[in-house]
């Protein structure tokens, strides 16, 4: 009988152990992807890409016991040879190849330059050969970046007493309804996809008083812009025995904190790709929306054409705003109109045209919403009724708070917008995936 | 202006903190629910519900400046009174009430008895009731060894050099194709939900060698037994560079050693609450499909039926088998029929009757199924040509490997069986949030 005892240490080193002393002058072996072959007369380079970066690998003629010609742009290999120091190669190492096992060969040449430092290839181009353009170390960096993100909200949150937990996605209706919803056939009855995991979310914050999600959520809508996707995965929290909805910014705050502390820690090498300029957490300034709207008309001189509603350019100049007097990368815009927000929002009672909420901007781009929920069960249903809802669908949610519910709130954060502000791109395609838009379903 | 300056730490103390020695004796502060209030003539017991566990209050009259009637069951309060010790109160703390500030009060009298040890009510009931039955403590405490897991992935695979990828859910086409799949409408386009991230977590091994995925899954299957459902939570993983498919088998036992030493860690409480006997991981026996069936027929003098299948019985027989013979708790099931898995699988090459591939059984449950996957571009078109499937909407899978891909395999983990393997439920549904099975799409 065999017996599966654990993780197996292979002999290929990796990268991480090539860049240390402990094997220079050594005979190693190493395996990969053959990144870019470089022809310089007598000796070529063979740069091997591996999963923590690339790999300068010297094949000189009559040191190896192979033809170069084996040897094939996006083969992988095993390769052995010495390791050396060398100050002009990536890392400061190259490895003086000996010879090589093949691994697997392609079975045609590559589509794009991949081994260039940035990708001229149109934004469609990459899209459409997701799996070839990000390949090219940079492309790959932003994803790396984003994972930091999205395990930073999690280890943050668990160390805050945060339950994570899993929602349905089919459901029979969703939290917000209305015309944004994917429908489908869920053996013969009418379902959706949930937009947002709001009612799952809210209904968990009675039993573990603080839980949190980070899953796909999927919106029908007709918008084709850089910065809206139709399925994008959020990071919600959602939390209970609040004092009040800045609770909720101050958790936020914390989180963003965190994760910048760890990706200084754990993705050094990916800031340093993108040189990004780590954004200033430590105060973040929080606004009324309708302050945030005269600041901004002000000081730019622009008319308030809806005092009840921001657009995205009113946006752009309250980041620029906050950033120019204050120094600010993010900033929350709080108190928005009971009007744009859902009905669990909580209005607020001093002034009932408005909410106790908040976005929170990025360079002048919101990648959050949050604030303050109803948690009186009569509160609640007058509010549906207010707004001439059914409560059809809703019974168990509301139930929910007929049984009892603490003061809470959360948010919900778009993980790729959060991404793409980071880094610097333009369109939040560029830190998705396999982005899903009005024309865009494969690959 | 006002700033955001990271997490506040509120008056209000946490469990953790009451049940060490520095508030004995002392006037503290703590919210809660009230989970159950216990008449005892002139005092009262008041047991508040917290996220970490229940505190037992007492309430003497004379001794608070509030009446007893004040409070009511599924109340949220903040009370104020001394902390003192008590040997027969859980954890051995108790609170002498002093005053109390409602936060919230229900509408209605609770419908389940929640404050019981043992929620003596249908599976039928509690999921109708999610929001309200999970408050009993035994049964939340199924959802925190359920993070413990996923946790346990994720960590123990980051420190393995994963990267953690988002796949998009809805898409043109499928990893498997064929009926069970979700259909619906995507802007007047034909689409479908992905039953697995099979094909994106392949193309993306290509980029970053080794990469997971933790997120829901869609089978439209038209099962109704105790361990499908028709969504659930998909643990996936996919490595590149191995040199076999006892390479993935090996990286799931390493995932299993870390997540039970996690558990035993972090979640010691809901161990001891499911009275959970941690499962052994230290040798997982690995035996042959053929030889499995061949084993449980001899011993346990039953009929093979089919030999290129294994019937639930089968599993369950041969769980059994392994607990007598080697007291194991797991068991690899290797080399499936070709017959019964994909056409990405890798055929054994000394028999391509059979597949480099493998299932994991929990005490007799399949958990995981995964395997080497064919690398090589030519042999990928060949055995799609011998299936008799057409390469439509599978062209930038296709590309990805015509551009070369390191031998490489995976799995998927079914986070609900794990769950319910781990603390011996029988039916999947009690280890599901919100379960979606054939008649349930609600709440």
């Amino acid at each position: 009988m065999e017996f599966m005892t654990g993780v197996r240490k292979t002999e290929p080193l990796e990268l991480s152990e090539l860049l240390g002393d402990d094997y220079v002058g050594q005979q190693v072996k190493v395996n990969g992807a053959i990144h870019t072959i470089r022809h310089m007369g007598e000796v070529a380079f063979v740069v091997l890409r591996k999963r923590e970066g690339l790999l300068q690998c010297v094949y000189e003629e009559g040191a190896a016991d192979f033809l170069l010609k084996e040897l094939k742009e996006a083969a992988t290999v095993e390769v052995t040879g010495v390791l050396e120091k060398e100050d002009r190669a990536p890392g400061g190492r190259e490895l003086r190849l000996k010879s090589v096992k093949i691994l697997s060969l392609p079975d045609a040449a590559m589509p794009l330059a991949i081994a260039k430092w940035k990708l001229h290839t149109s934004l469609e181009a990459k899209l459409n050969m997701r799996s070839v353009s990000l390949r090219n170390v940079r492309e790959r960096a932003k994803f790396k970046l984003q994972e930091g993100l999205v395990r930073g909200f999690r280890d943050f949150l668990y160390a805050q007493g945060f339950t994570e937990i899993h929602t349905p996605k089919i459901g029979a209706k969703s939290a917000e309804g209305g015309s944004n919803l994917f429908r489908l056939d869920y053996f013969h009855r009418p379902a959706v996809l949930q937009q947002s995991p709001q009612l799952y979310k809210q209904m968990m914050v009675g039993v573990f008083d603080r839980v949190f999600e980070t899953a796909p959520v999927f919106r029908a809508e007709k918008h084709n812009t850089k910065r809206h996707l139709n399925e994008y995965t959020s990071l919600d929290l959602e939390m209970g025995y609040i004092e009040g909805f800045e609770d909720i910014m101050a958790m936020e705050t914390g989180f963003l904190q965190y994760a910048m502390d760890l990706l200084k820690r754990e993705y050094a090498k990916e800031l340093q790709i993108w040189k990004v300029t780590i954004p200033k957490t430590d105060r973040i300034p929080a606004v009324r929306f309708d302050r945030a709207k005269e600041l901004v008309s002000e000081k730019y001189s622009r008319r308030i054409r809806n005092p009840f509603d921001l657009e995205p350019e009113e946006e752009l100049l309250i980041g620029r705003y906050f950033k120019e007097e204050y120094d600010a990368d993010f900033v929350f815009v709080t108190h928005y109109p009971s009007k744009k927000r859902p009905f669990y929002a909580m209005d607020d009672p001093e002034d009932s045209r408005y909410t106790l909420s908040f976005d929170l901007l990025y360079h002048g781009l919101e990648i959050t919403t949050g604030g303050q929920r109803i948690h009186d069960y009569q509160m609640l249903k007058e509010k549906l009724e207010k707004r001439g809802m059914t409560e059809e669908g809703l019974e168990q949610y509301l139930d929910t708070f007929r049984y009892g519910m603490p003061p809470h709130g959360g948010l919900g954060i778009g993980l790729e917008r959060l991404t793409m502000q980071l880094v610097g791109e333009d369109n939040v395609r560029e830190t998705t995936l396999y982005p899903r838009d009005l024309s865009r379903l494969e690959p």
